[in-house]
């Protein structure tokens, strides 16, 4: 900490959600941005990377290896998928980390193994991690070293799920997750399928009954309902940059009802800044989280007897990524948790 | 008919479906177009509704009380849902009618009321006229006088679903339709809910458990499961014109398999010039249907054990509408089916 | 003023404009919302009329007659235009206003009559109004009891163009303004035009010759020349809901060269915090002043010798009203002017 | 040709605009597609580089050296600049070409040095190539071996000036165009500019004083003029696909009005199929012509005196790309020039 502020560096700046952090700390009243790295881009500023970053005051990009630890206090991690985890066992032990790629998300071994193809590199690492499901985790997450952020689809699932199944109001093997995704969810990387006349007016589901966060979501759903759990998790890519809307079909437990459901989610939230359960008739939109860190769900009676329909918004960039990162950078700190995240969504 | 050619009169012409009953006749060798009908706009010649339409050869749009049906052999009528039986049932007889509304869809005159809100007031047309829904229904639609063109969401979810409830393939009580849909289902009205900066970046479901489409579904799935058919529907509007996939969560009846799904649709629909089943790993895109009357359907496994993954897509304007009516015209005029529905998708 | 804070109404709230001002100004340290009026939907929440404004703390809409002006302290006026004056009239004379609308952006009472179709309703207030660009008229700003604050297409056009037609860099009869911008510079009304199917993916040119922002540049522009100045100005609709880009020809003066244009911008620019100057061989974007107060500009050669090319990009719903709309506030009430407009822009 | 059918080969057909001359061949009646290739994804089929191309009947992709080239009778290349010269040199001299790339659309030597940064590498098939904008040059193209096929933004730009300058009714040296494109003109190479979260929602200029296309221009209009003709070509990169608007800042020759420039291009057009100049008042739009070869214009009296305004919108894969070079094979073969191109636009 140098004046009261805390010392941050963002590894891997050169991306969508490095840019989406340094959106929300150029706010942030207690933060300094000391440090961006992009090894491809080092030496440019950051403004030739995102020619909107023009209007804040940046150091600029570097190479990793020549990062003065001495002079940071936290690290925010965009390195990608399989080369994080190396980079993270690097750095030195004064460092709290937030890492936004998947390699500390899944506990287990062997599945992380299964579904990355790989063992893991930093075994140690990836169980001293705390899974930042802020809403879920606060506890643990105030205390870690290594948090691994949630993936935007996971948030966007389980924050609506976990509840109900801790609280056996769902029935665990009938879980049907039609996620719905803007194209930022891609990155950054230059991909034909990323590209504007590919995307744009038109829609596709992909990575069906195969996608990684589905682990991910499991392994949180799992715990919740004290059993393994499996879903189908079906992503789909909407013509939009950011937004996700997951649609969730479940079947009541004995007992239950969709009213219990919607109370029940209520009573969870009410006491979160960032999560709304919407009253009984309205059903979310991703617009209307638009840019800033809320998640909007809603419960709905189901024309077929004995089910019912959860639904979920955020912004991927933000509470799927780089804004529930800064939550937990805010819970690990001591900031209020809502610290550089109060802005209201940008609609229209 | 004069000189082989099939007379057409267009009712509603000033809406979406209408220009793109033009566009798609413009280009038919035995359609010659002799009225177009707008009540609010009659006198204006049709590129002042649509300029795109300057480039073809048309006559002025008129009251519909002014047309010479002496002069006309065949009627599309795109008029608004409720206001069509009435117009309907005052045509003369020697007119072969595609109704492009909801208003014949549903047979049983109960379900009418429930959904509709009223009594049907023209009972004796709904019971005679003939669900278009080609590929199912070709044989009816060829001696019908008055088809009820389907819906644009009953299209896409029965395509697929009933030949797979015709053969006992899947459960019949446990069938989940997520619906995506472009903007140009809702029409041309100017409503605050279709503005450009309501729609864009960003989607959101409606009619959840409600939408008049449901009814339309059921009807033709429990007719191919020879039992009452409930299933969940749930629409979501897309950011963008047009196109519809539906994603069709299904449970396997006892021994069927997904490959076995896939088979039976590849089979049930290898002669059909329209409808297309892509091979095991591929996924329907609506981008790649745009602008045609294709409809492309595939089967996944799920990674839930016994339950399977249906997609399907239309463009909602083609074969969701108008590209259907012209199928529907031309099975019963005895054109070649495909006539003046050639064209290839426009991608990108 | 209550416990510090300006008590601010916010009239017409239920527009685009409306809901942008509520956005910025729920983050602004000194100001409390305590009336937001929209006479049709007096009685409902925020949240109805804007579902994204369920997350702030806002009173409910009400009718403009209901307000207790003796609990406000400022008033932003969003009514359509037209309307405007004579509500204007009717407010104290202890509130301070900044006015959205274009009701008295013009000062000369002909050519309002000319453009707008009647004389003036409130004349003396016309008079008495100061024309609300806040880095050209600051000073006056800073006084005022009534400010009109400048339309979106004048406020990119002029910026650049003030100061160099007050150093005499450019000749004042050769200006040809090219101006392109999003969708919701139309309102939120329902409008036919402005549906997402008949904006997407298309533009085209409109009001040409005869846009009622043509007497609003040319006022400004002839202040600054010292002579009366008519323009070239061509407004385009582009498929997107924000951003202007004002793409600008111009004639050198005598003695000019493009690197004295850009100089002299930089120069008079360099202490404002709202407006940069790009380097040479930059080009601004849209997106990357989007949600933010910020104006981006450049100055290029042109291949044909003696001319140079100017670009200006801002947030039409930003700098182009609700945000500079705060900023004058904050120059009226001596609040430092970038509060609650900090915030970096949205991209992506 | 094979039983009436002319066969043709497209080379370096995995981009948009072979994409887009198999959409369009597939439905002419007198050709024949036999090679497509595509040297790095030869061996596969058609629709796994475009999936709507699977509803069509074609060859899989092979490699270029792999064409038996006694079986072609007619090519269309779709090669990237600068690898088109030596290719079309390698060609056997029975075969008639369309290239559709920039090689040999400059007739100066050292124009094309200047602008492409190298010599030549055919300059007997530069001198040889016939430039092929059709309305203009059709009685050369008709003879012609080697077709170079107008670039997007030169056909747009050059229809309507080049009747204007030869007509004397516009000053050939004040011409400014500003031009706007769909992203389809960037190819479908994967590049970060051209991703869609970097593209949608925001506009920008690009290429300013120095694209290619103003010499291509220039070229063209000075061979109108009679003389030498620079213009300010301004490019900039809409969110859209397709579709190029030019608006045209001319000067009015001495004695000519905005009506006489009107009737002039009216006059000049009347026969033409594709070309339409739009009534007074009217302004086009993109969309009115998507999908189409048709080119839509228009001339606007402009607030200045002396000077008026020109529009002109094309699908810029259509007639500025892939439409006009099926055009120009029409025009070769001696079919009727509209063949397979009658179809309407694509709207909404």
């Amino acid at each position: 900490m140098t004046g009261n502020k805390l010392r941050v560096a963002i590894l891997g700046a050169s991306g969508y959600t490095g840019a989406e952090l340094v959106r929300l700390l150029s706010r942030h009243p207690h933060v300094t941005i000391v440090a961006l790295t992009a090894d491809r881009q080092a030496g440019k500023p950051a403004s030739e990377v995102f020619p909107q970053l023009v209007l804040a005051d940046l150091p600029n990009l570097t190479r990793i290896d020549e990062v003065d630890w001495s002079a940071v206090d936290f690290v925010f991690c965009c390195l990608p998928h399989g080369l994080t985890q190396e980079a993270v066992a690097k750095l030195p032990g004064h460092l709290r980390i937030v890492d936004l790629s998947a390699d500390f998300r899944l506990t287990d071994l062997d599945a992380y193994a299964t579904w990355y193809g790989h063992a893991h590199r930093a075994p140690e690492l990836q169980q001293e991690a705390v899974y930042g499901l802020t809403e879920v985790n606060r506890d643990k997450v105030r205390k870690a070293r290594l948090v691994a952020n949630p993936g935007c689809y996971p948030t966007a699932a389980q924050l609506p799920l976990i509840p109900l199944l801790e609280a056996g109001l769902i029935v665990a093997d009938d879980i049907i997750i039609d996620a719905k995704s803007g194209v930022t969810g891609a990155g950054r990387d230059a991909k034909q399928g990323s590209l504007y006349s590919e995307v744009t007016e038109g829609i596709h589901a992909y990575g069906i009954a195969s996608h990684r966060h589905a682990p991910e979501i499991e392994q949180g759903l799992s715990e919740a309902a004290g059993k393994p759990v499996i879903v189908n998790f079906t992503p789909h890519l909407m013509p939009m940059s950011r937004g996700i809307l997951s649609t969730i079909y479940v079947k009541l437990a004995p007992g239950a009802t969709v009213d219990k459901l919607r109370a029940m989610l209520s009573e969870r939230y009410k006491g979160e800044y960032f999560v709304r359960v919407l009253p009984n008739g309205a059903a979310p939109a991703t617009r209307h989280v638009r840019g800033s860190n809320f998640v909007l769900m809603s419960v709905h009676a189901d024309r077929v007897p004995g089910r019912a329909i959860l639904m979920s918004v955020e912004d991927n960039l933000v509470k799927g990524a780089s804004g529930q990162a800064v939550q937990n950078m805010n819970v690990m700190a001591g900031f209020p948790e809502e610290t550089a995240l109060e802005q209201l969504p940008l609609f229209p």
